[in-house]
């Protein structure tokens, strides 16, 4: 156990005043002891992930945003609309580490075994506060990393992958054999072609300008659709067809997208439907809304029959409903693939004080397909 | 075995031709010979539900109705709006029959015992085909009514009790303690609102007009929001706060009703919450959309977490899914408390000839509350 381990560490926090304000900045927290199964971890590299957004500025509007402090400290502001600012009511005035997951090298260790194997490894974590330049973690949940990944490779282990493989997971389990996705361009996106491609299941892949069905296509992926075309619903429809896909999951939320895809699945299956039926079709097609890229209100004709669904999915409660043994095995398969199927890639590395820039922001902040940005906490300090 | 049964018997029929037109009439059919575990039924009751008008109208705009023909046999036309012609294409130019429940007096039976045994009773109906002057039925099919029911109470035994009565059974196989329903004043939601109280079930019953409250009130509802109230969404939410109310029914369909009690069941649950999630609350919220009163589309801001589902309901696929014996359990209860929990009422009773009259479609045609009517087939003939 190395004993010249620092006693504190630079953490990132989100705080929304009652009034509305938002604050991210930079403390000094202090480091706890690692207990007997835990260890000390240095994170070397954390994504910002969609789904840390949310927490990391609320509901504020950035481009309100401005910055003060210094270059080591910097302090982002910005102002929560008057409408929402009721919503961030829970978290009114609590000062909140961010950043769901990341990877580092264990620098210290309780004394169990399973804590002491891990001494001087390279894992990955999810859990929250990993924007931070070191976190206490139990060494059970600490994924270990196959020899030779750095931790900017296996910064991304469990949201994306886990996401995209749950993806596959819940389709099969409720009983679909092919599945649509949209942003399907995104990091997320390239991650269930992937699978998809290796494991032999149809995907229909929903993108929004030619360019990203181009980068798809050239992946390999079969079957693309592109919102600008003129005959998009048309060229959906047919792709549904051929694959049979009854699942979506969208990522966009707003809008008219989730109902359209709806009324194609219906449209796919009454090209082989032998009688009519005033209900529609008997076959059920759900979309799955998991993401918010459009915060728009959804809209949506009922022109799809009876059997329908729609709602939210997150990957948690799924993760919980399939249960540890299941969980496991998908992790592992993360693991074992991190280097293929499972490879993100970052637009930028940045480091905690960085992130805080305007500029910064600018990439990270805009929700858009492909930019994706890694925050290394070590960065410019002596490692 | 009567002997002097009649050969022929008068059967509505719908027709939609390619061009859009839609033609309702009464034709002559024979009369098919009931098999070994048949019988033949002279109907004497059938209700015209709002899911009977599908199949009935179409999609055809009911202002451009006229009747030609003559008063015993009227032939009723309209004309089904162009850019919905397509969404017909399924039934085009295919004569259909119409109405779904009805019950009557079994007038001939098959050899069987079980067939023999129904000879001369009441007995109620599900199936299709039923706004005829008779309808041949497998006997196992056939509900017996009670001693001393009418056609006329017996004839809406299967679609608003059953569905009432599976509404409560959805709750509590999804795991949820009580519910919410829409267009509550309702002859449905009457009923609906007597078997919660029955059975100590909480319902919050949504209603669009102050004596609409009145009357469910009346009839010792305790939860009763009016959306013409200005303060509905907190009235709503005190509501589903009392009740814990996490599922509900909509019967519109159309509108921001089922997003708005999704974020009002948010709302409630966030009251006790202890601390903030970003998710919002892990509590599945889910609406089931079983009606179309309002065919506009639906739109909803998603304020309310990640943890919900709308969706299409169906009767028959949920009966289907909870199986025979669970099925017949609820028909059995339904034939016990016909004239109590599952009495309906009707507005007027009309023959088949008069079904077809201008004046009949305005009251039936409106999909409003409250107004129902019953078509007697036997209404002016000798019996």
């Amino acid at each position: 156990m190395s004993t010249d381990t620092p006693r504190t560490s630079l953490q990132l926090r989100s705080l929304i005043r009652a009034n509305g304000e938002l604050e991210v900045s930079l403390q000094d927290v202090d480091i706890p002891e690692p207990a007997a199964d835990e260890v000390l971890v240095r994170i070397e590299a954390t994504p910002i992930n969609p789904s840390d957004l949310g927490l990391l500025f609320g509901a504020a509007d950035m481009s309100t945003a401005k910055v003060s402090g210094t270059a080591e400290r910097p302090v982002l502001s910005a102002q929560v609309p008057e409408r929402l600012v009721k919503a961030m009511a829970a978290r009114a005035d609590e000062s909140m580490p961010v950043g769901n997951e990341g990877a580092g090298i264990v620098i210290k260790t309780g004394s169990s075994p399973a804590a002491q194997a891990l001494m001087g490894k390279t894992v990955a974590m999810i859990g929250g506060a990993m924007y931070a330049q070191h976190r206490v973690m139990s060494a059970a949940q600490c994924l270990l990393l196959p020899e030779g990944t750095t931790p900017a490779e296996g910064a991304s282990c469990f949201v994306n992958p886990l996401t995209a493989l749950s993806m596959v997971e819940t389709m099969k389990l409720e009983g679909h054999t092919a599945l649509v996705h949209t942003a399907a361009a995104s990091n997320l996106g390239q991650m269930l072609n992937r699978i998809c491609l290796k494991d032999g299941v149809q995907l229909v892949n929903i993108v929004r300008k030619p360019e990203q069905a181009k980068l798809l296509r050239d992946m390999g992926a079969q079957h693309v659709c592109s919102t600008d075309s003129p005959n998009f619903l048309a060229e959906l429809t047919d792709a549904l067809a051929e694959t049979g896909a009854t699942i979506a999951f969208d990522a966009i939320g707003g809008g008219k997208l989730p109902g359209q895809i709806l009324a194609c699945m219906e449209a796919a299956i009454n090209r082989t439907a032998k009688e009519y039926s005033r209900y529609g079709s008997a076959v059920h097609k759900q979309v799955y809304l998991y993401g918010m890229l459009d915060p728009a209100p959804t809209e949506f004709s009922r022109s799809f029959g009876m059997a329908w669904g729609m709602g939210g999915w997150l990957l948690f409660p799924f993760l919980q409903k399939i249960g540890t043994e299941a969980s496991q095995k998908l992790r592992q398969r993360v693991a074992a693939e991190l280097k293929t199927t499972f490879a993100s890639h970052y637009t930028r590395t940045v480091s905690l004080a960085e992130a805080l820039t305007l500029e910064a922001v600018a990439v990270y902040g805009q929700r858009s397909t492909g930019a994706k940005v890694l925050i290394d906490p070590s960065k410019g300090l002596a490692k």
